[in-house]
C-alpha cells in the first residue's frame, strides 16, 4: 500500500462535471490499494472573482484580509470534491489548510510552511478516507489564515508529500509532463520521462509554467519525488526527481520568457561597493533582478546590465534616475524589446562545446545576442522580442531534441 | 464605554456599495467610544448559489461537506467589511466562527451552541480594534467546521452578546422593527417601541419573520437587550427585553401564517395512549406539529386535529393512512385551505374578554372560526385561507392598536 498525494489545479475542478471526472480520477487510485491525500486549488476563475470583489472595495487591501477572503475558493474546492466522491460511493472528507495544521509564519499572501502536523491526516486516512485538502492556504501562531502565494497549491502538497512521507506527489496539470520546449513554439518538442530537481528550477525560473519554483525546492530539500501528468488523458508524465535515471542527455530543454526588459546603467564609477549600492537599491524596492552583466571597466567607469519583469520596467528606471547621484552614474537606457532564450541541461558541465553549438545555431538562424548569461547547469542568451520563438526553434533542432525518442 | 454587537444580514452586505454604507454605520458607533462586535450573514444570493453548486454534484450531500462549503459565504462578507472599514480609515479585523471560538455539537448544518470562548474578540476589542465576526457558523469538538440552520446569525450575535456581557445587541433587518401588524396587510399598523421575550417568541413562531425563534429563546436565557432596527434609516427600532417597560398595553400585535395547513384524524378510540402513537408517528418523520386540538369523546371514538406546515401535507396524510390500524382510527381528513391569525400579548392574562373581544371582529367581518388555541399571551384561530388579511385588519382595528400613538 503506498501513500499517494495528487494536486489539481483550478481548471481541472472549474465546473462539476470536472468535479466528478476528477474524483473519479481519485478513486482509481485508491481502489489500486493506495492512501490518497488529494490538494486542490480554487475553481477556475473563482480566485480572480474575489480579488475583484475586494477591489470594488478598496484598492489597496489589508493582506491580512486578502488572505481571509481568498481562502475561501479552496475550501469551497474541497467541499465539491468530497461530495463528488461520496456520490460515486467511495468515504472522503474534506480538511481546510487550518484543519490540516499546515503552520505558516505571517507573511499574509506569501506565507512560507514552516511545520506540517499530519495527525488529522493520518486519522483520517487510517479510518480508509481519501482526504481532500484545500491548497494555498495554512494557519499562522495567531491563528490566523494565512495564504501562500502564487503556486501555493503545489507547494502544498509537496509539504504534505514530505510530512507524511508520501511515496508519490503528482502534480496534475493541463500540459502532460515537461516538454524539450512549449509544444505551441516548437511542434515536434518531446515530453521527458524524467528531470532533475536543479533542472527543473532553471526550466521553471526560464518561463516553463509546469510547477513553481518553491514547490521543487521544497520538492529537492526533502527529496520528494515529484511527477507532472496531465489531468485530461492517463499518459506517464514526467518525473522529477534528485537523479534522472532514464534520461541521460545533455540537454533537457529549451526555455524562452518574453516578460522582461533590460535596464543598462552608463558609465558608472570603477570602483569598489557600487554594484552593491544598486542592487541593494532595487532589492529595498522590491525589484526581482534576474540576469546581471558587469562589462569590463573602460579608464575609470563600466557598465552595468540587468534584466528585470517587463512589467517594473519604468519604476525600476525611475528609482535608478533618481538615485544616479548616489550610485556614480552618468545615464540609464533600457529597452524592452528583448526575450531570454535558455537551455537547461545538468550534464552540459562535462561537455565542452554546448555554448558554441546553442550560438551557432542562433547565428545560422540570423539572431544576434544581446546578452549572455551561463550557469553550470544552463546557458541563456537575450535576443530580440520577436525573435524568440524563432531562437527556439533554431536551438532545439540544431541539438536534435525531437530525434531522441525513448519510448 | 458601551459594548455594543451589530447584526447585519444578507441584503444589507449584497454588493460593494452596500458594503461601505454598513461600513459607515459601524464606524458612527464606533465613533461614539463603543466597543464594536459585528457579526454578519453571507452576501445576498451567495448562500443560493453555494447550495445549486453542490446540487449540481449530488442530490444529498453530506452535511458536514455542505458545511464546509456554505461557511464560505460568511468568510467572505468578513473580510470584505474589514476592507471597507480600513478604507474610511479604521481599525477592524474579521474573524471566522472557528476563530472566535464558537463551540457547537456535531450536529451539522443545525449545530446548537454549547460554548463561546470570546478570548480572541476582547483581546482585538481591546486593541482598538472593531471586531467582524462570521455568522451562522461554529467548530466542533473534532475541529470541524458546522452551522446553524435558519436564523443562525441572529443566534450568533446574541450568543456573542451573551458570551461578552455586552450592553446591547442590535439586529439590523430590512423592516424598521417589529409592528402591531404586518404593515403590508394593516398599513395603519403601529411600530412597537418594545416587546417582551416571551411576546416576540409567540410573534416570531407565528409568521412574523423579523427574529428567528431560537435567538429570541437565547436573549431570553441571558438576558440580553436586544434591538430591531432597519439597516436602511437611522428610526429607533424595537427593544425586545424581560418587561416592556414603555408599552403597557394588553395586545401587541396580530400575526397570521398562511403556510399551513389542517389535517383531522376521525374517529379514533377514546382510550389512553392514542395521542401519543399519532404524535410519536409524526416526530419519528421529522414532522413539526403546530396546534392540536383533540375534541370531547362522542361514544367510545373523539377526533384529534393539528396543524402543521403546508409543505409536509402530503407527505403527513400518507402517513398516517398507513397506520390507521397502528392508531386505531377510521379516516383522515384534511385542508389546506386555512391560515392562521393570532394575537399576541402578555397583558392578555389579566385582561378577561380579550378572547371575546377577538371572536366578536371575525364574527362582524363575517368570517367563520375553524379552530381554537389559547396560550398565556396568545389566542389563534384558523379561519379561510383567503380570509386571513381581512381577519387581521378587523382584529387590529377591533383592538385599536393603530390609535394607540405613544410617540
Amino acid at each position: 500500500m503506498a501513500l499517494i498525494v495528487q494536486k489539481f489545479g483550478g481548471s481541472s475542478v472549474a465546473d462539476a462535471s470536472r468535479v466528478m471526472n476528477v474524483a473519479r480520477r481519485i478513486i482509481e487510485t485508491y481502489l489500486k490499494g493506495n492512501q490518497v491525500v488529494v490538494v486542490l486549488s480554487a475553481q477556475g476563475d473563482t480566485t480572480d472573482d474575489l480579488i475583484e470583489k475586494a477591489r470594488e472595495i478598496s484598492e489597496n487591501p489589508s493582506k491580512r484580509e486578502m488572505d481571509m477572503l481568498l481562502s475561501t475558493g479552496e475550501q469551497i474546492s474541497i467541499a465539491l470534491m468530497a461530495m463528488a466522491i461520496h456520490r460515486l460511493g467511495y468515504p472522503a472528507i474534506s480538511l481546510t489548510g487550518p484543519q490540516v495544521g499546515m503552520k505558516t509564519n505571517s507573511c499574509h499572501t506569501n506565507a512560507r510552511i514552516e511545520e506540517v502536523d499530519g495527525n488529522r491526516i493520518k486519522a483520517e486516512l487510517d479510518a480508509g478516507k481519501i482526504v481532500i485538502v484545500a491548497g494555498f492556504q495554512g494557519i499562522d501562531e495567531n491563528g490566523d489564515i494565512t495564504t501562500l502565494g502564487r503556486g501555493g497549491s503545489d507547494t502544498t502538497a509537496v509539504a504534505l508529500a514530505a510530512a507524511l512521507n508520501a511515496d508519490l506527489c503528482e502534480i496534475y496539470t493541463d500540459v502532460d509532463g515537461v516538454y524539450t520546449a512549449d509544444p505551441r513554439v516548437v511542434p515536434k518538442a518531446r515530453k521527458l520521462k524524467d528531470i532533475t530537481y536543479d533542472e527543473m528550477l532553471e526550466l521553471a525560473s526560464l518561463g516553463a509554467k509546469v510547477l513553481h519554483n518553491r514547490s521543487v525546492e521544497l520538492a529537492k530539500k526533502y527529496n520528494v519525488n515529484l511527477v507532472v501528468r496531465s489531468s485530461m488523458n492517463g499518459n506517464d508524465g514526467t518525473i522529477v526527481r534528485e537523479e534522472a535515471l532514464m534520461e541521460k542527455t545533455m540537454i533537457k530543454g529549451v526555455a524562452y520568457d518574453k516578460d522582461i526588459a533590460r535596464i543598462s546603467i552608463i558609465a558608472v564609477r570603477d570602483i569598489p561597493g557600487v554594484a552593491y549600492k544598486i542592487f541593494k537599491l532595487l532589492a529595498d524596492a522590491g525589484i526581482n533582478v534576474d540576469i546581471i552583466l558587469q562589462s569590463i571597466g573602460r579608464g575609470d567607469t563600466k557598465d552595468i546590465s540587468f534584466t528585470i519583469a517587463r512589467s517594473q520596467l519604468m519604476e525600476t528606471v525611475d528609482l535608478i534616475n533618481k538615485n544616479l547621484d548616489y550610485i556614480g552614474a552618468k545615464e540609464v537606457n533600457f529597452t524592452h524589446d528583448v526575450a531570454k532564450v535558455s537551455i537547461v541541461g545538468a550534464g552540459m558541465a562535462n561537455h565542452p562545446g554546448v555554448a558554441a553549438t546553442m550560438f551557432g545555431a542562433l547565428a545560422d538562424a540570423d539572431i544576434n545576442i544581446h546578452m549572455i548569461s551561463t550557469s553550470e547547469i544552463k546557458i541563456s542568451c537575450l535576443v530580440r522580442w520577436d525573435e524568440a520563438e524563432k531562437a527556439v526553434q533554431a536551438i532545439h533542432e540544431r541539438f536534435g531534441l525531437a530525434e531522441e525518442e525513448l519510448e
